[in-house]
């Protein structure tokens, strides 16, 4: 099968013909793509970024935000059946370790992450496991739903989590209406009946979380700290999500919130630095959100299915791997790049 | 009456003659003290730390943790009469704004805080509200609580949210076993069967903390954060409460605590400085503590009067506040000084 | 002023000239009576129904769903001013006693609940309290929402609860689509993803719950049991709410249940009357539903100003409430009418 | 290998010889048992209760309360090793369900149930599944624990979901001493501080209950509601566990419980038969509890291995199954009776 696989870091993908992967244990599955998300962490992948941290060997093909058909199952499979389409949550857990048991798969103490540290979905077929399947209603395709298996799982993740706080009449700020903020927006609006307020520093993007549901947007451009007290009435937020975690956001994001707030921790790249002081005189909460579990997933397809949760995509033969990650890289993708075998 | 003041900043606290409090609101209730607690708190209020802050106007009585026995009542008081034994809640609240009204009377966006805003308890009497005296057991004498009413109720605060949240097999780590985390550890054995592992660089605190329930004690000689790690397999603690706030604590406290661990942070000093991308790899939570609610002073009552939570004090007359402070100062009480008027 | 009063059961209500009601307590508030909605407790109060459990003396002024204007308050009052726009919770709570301290004062073990124990709001003035009353946004009138302030309010307080724990996914059953079900789909509408199915005996009831947001309708026809199987795939329902409580309700609704789902008891008549071993073995639950609390009227505000929640009215002179009476009696109204002084 | 068999209904069991069983799927774990315990359950399954609702045909071997030592295991089995001690959890389940995956496996859309369904555990070796064994600590023996596998861990979920809800001050009613009420009672002491009232109608299960940690015992002799209205101040208990369920015990049960209070079915028998009007005015709850889920038997082990729950047991070879059920049968067991082969 064609592949496209890291054979340097530092050096350009390249496309390859493997052998298929195959059937060896009872709970595989394995996925014909029919779309595979192209993710701004497949270029720090490149980069060498995540080298020490995965400590994958080369050659390996790189992909974790699958979509597809299942293609052939394993003999204690019972949840699907070959044909059936299909996303894929991006890690294979074991299903026996303490937080499995507990429904809190993405804790597990064995799982394995497709395209990060194992082999992906930038090919034409995909093994994973049962545990990873999520079946797709009717009115689904692959392709169009294949870029919410990680980013958007993780937006899906936080927001529901948020959402469970949040009443009528209570304020959530989202900071971040790029890929994942966009999400979280839609969620969090099918979700709540909280008010949202939207930042960004870039107005399109605000301008675009406007038509897609938040209650008031604000530009990034130094006065967005006032412009969140004015519209809280001078009181803060109960819940802000941060989407960002950089270039300042977590101490904007702090100051935004209200006594007994909870600051959702989503986007990474600085450091949270607050007095213990402000943390208990004001007794607020930071709540850390990695990506969603299974049952996170199967609720987001639901979302999508009811087309509360809509992507922008555009798509790339699987050949145009390159051209796909350097639209990326340019800015020139409006949504999310989705590579087609 | 007899009351003790603070007259300046940088000045010695002053004996005084006062005019008793009297009833002018609806809900006043005026307490005869029976017990006031000296606190840290008290010697920074003297040393001008609380000054912008407070914004009290000087001269004005101190002392915030209070108990004794209703002198007299307001014309709208149901909850106590005359005579009755109280432990007084450190706010006096409005009960009308959205906290109050939630059951959340910490957050009250109005309230007083007797001792530090306002006149407190190092006096013959004390004015408070019928929403901040909770009735104590037959058992339980007003000197021997006094200081439960905000030290005490700030653990028990902590203690009862992490216990909320810990099964049996789980492991909490306390850091402090000095007078919070001896109340907090009190707690938390009345309320879970989690595993305690408490940490102090007190080997005499460790060993004090062993005899009233810790399930492992660990001396922070250096060696703290590899003794957890060995007492948790490896794992890391369901729950760490930091009862100290500085010193490394936090920096310690964070590398203690398993994935999807939660980190009270109760003790103040230092930052908090931990990597966004930490918060959210691990999916760790970070928990502000404020002082307890009122339910919460009266769920401490019931440990108290079933003999679960004990504190040990050292009684002075209300006159000797200087040797009290003097001795706190100096190390020299074990458990707390109560003044006695 | 003018009110009306029951001078007897059995006997008509009489419209007669009283004297207005005077502050007398610190949190007393006198409300200008905008308009007060007439519900079905109110013919049941004038058939006795009510004699025994409310033991009120006669005459008395009855009128349970009000909202006006501020027009007197008492000493101790900060939470509105004269002039103030505000809807009435039905109780009037003591704001001291354990439940009340928790934000639950719907518990309140001392409260009063004006129209059916003590002068209500048939009336050109009430008298209740500030904790009572809840500030309009000025896109709200009065007589537009004061059958919001109990049958209303029952319905959110379900509804809110139940939307609590559903999921994406989950399938909520309505059983009853009249004056409580119209505004409970509403209120899930607004709060939860979860797919609506909505039951009733009228045709016409379930063709109205459709076009406010049920995905799904179903006349009772005796099929009910059967419809809701196959809608939800053979499983049932995660929830279901009960809005009728009588007529054989109780039985279908619980056979509409999936296992560990919640069945939540708001209209009353008939027994639950359910084998143990079918509580057991599906692991269901039955949750009670009382009116909801000040918060919750709070919330449901929130909600109307939002437009997320609307009710037909038909307004009435306060004169002419016997119109309104029967009226409501022979089934004449269409949403509620309200009588406006 | 021995194992002892239902024949025929209304027939003895029966002692035979039958080959091992044997690993055929790769989540097998063959167990060799330790001690099973005997149950009235087996003495219903004899009598022909079950016989419909199981469908299973004869000959089988009964027995679904086992613990022993692992015995083989299947190609895909994590989580123990030969020679490993384990209890077993009653129910096989298929872990890819939505139960399954949400942490709830008792809600397994297929599960199996040895010793009801399909073979168990009265004989030398019992197949079963990798997602059923729970390790044991080195301190704890097989058949000392083995009755808590079924009996206990539905006693332990009970016992703990209430325990979540109770506060300090709070009282929690136990209905029923006897062998889960027992359990109950020891998961109650360790999981809160609330104040137990055991209500049992046989003064010695009474007297032996406040032996193990009820604050109060009442003798059911027709003055139970009252006296549990006395020791509650009137008001009622938070929470009642009815591990009865017949001979009236609901009725009483009911009268005990305080408004907003949690009534929690775990015994079965007689109906539940309660007017919806006091289901709403004191806005009570009914909670239905089935068995224990995975992590609640693990957590039941930790508290076995802490020793804070404890079991009396007397043992019998496995040749002696027919004394044991009769001694059962005639009440000459104190505890349990575990049957060693």
């Amino acid at each position: 099968m064609k592949a496209v696989q890291v054979v340097g870091y530092g050096e350009p993908l390249r496309l390859t013909e493997l052998a298929e992967p195959e059937i060896t244990g009872p709970y595989d599955v394995i996925v014909r793509i029919g779309g595979a998300g192209v993710c701004r962490t497949d270029i720090h992948i490149l980069e060498g970024q995540w080298k020490e941290k995965s400590g994958v060997a080369l050659p390996y093909t790189i992909g974790h935000e699958n979509a597809g058909w299942v293609h052939a199952i394993g003999s204690a499979v019972t949840n699907v059946v070959e044909g059936d389409k299909v996303i894929v949550h991006p890690l294979v857990t074991c299903g026996l370790c303490r937080a499995c048991r507990s429904g809190d798969d993405v804790h597990c103490s064995a799982s394995q992450f497709p395209g990060i540290d194992t082999a992906g979905g930038y090919a034409e077929y995909l093994k994973t496991s049962a545990r990873s399947v999520v079946k797709l209603d009717d009115s689904l395709e692959p392709a169009d739903v294949a870029a919410l298996a990680d980013a958007g799982l993780t937006a899906y993740h936080a927001a529901a989590k948020a959402a469970h706080r949040l009443r009528p009449g209570h304020r959530c700020v989202v900071i971040g209406a790029g890929g994942l903020g966009h999400i979280g927006i839609q969620v969090l609006k099918a979700l709540t009946a909280a008010e949202l307020i939207v930042v960004d520093r870039n107005p399109e993007a605000v301008k675009l979380a406007e038509s897609i549901g938040a209650d008031h947007g604000v530009v990034a451009d130094g006065g967005q700290v006032a412009a969140v007290a004015d519209l809280t009435g001078g009181e803060g937020a109960e819940a802000v999500i941060d989407f960002v975690g950089e270039g300042g956001a977590t101490r904007d994001g702090v100051a935004m919130l209200r006594p007994a707030g909870d600051y959702h921790v989503v986007g990474y790249g600085e450091n949270i630095d607050v007095p213990t002081i402000d943390v208990i005189s004001a007794e607020i909460n930071f709540i850390g959100n990695l990506v969603g579990s299974y049952p996170d997933l199967c609720e987001l397809m639901v979302l999508a299915a009811q087309d509360k949760v809509r992507l922008h995509t555009t798509r790339y033969p699987l050949e145009s791997f390159q051209d796909a990650l350097d639209d990326l890289d340019a800015g020139r993708i409006r949504g999310r790049a989705i590579l087609v075998p």
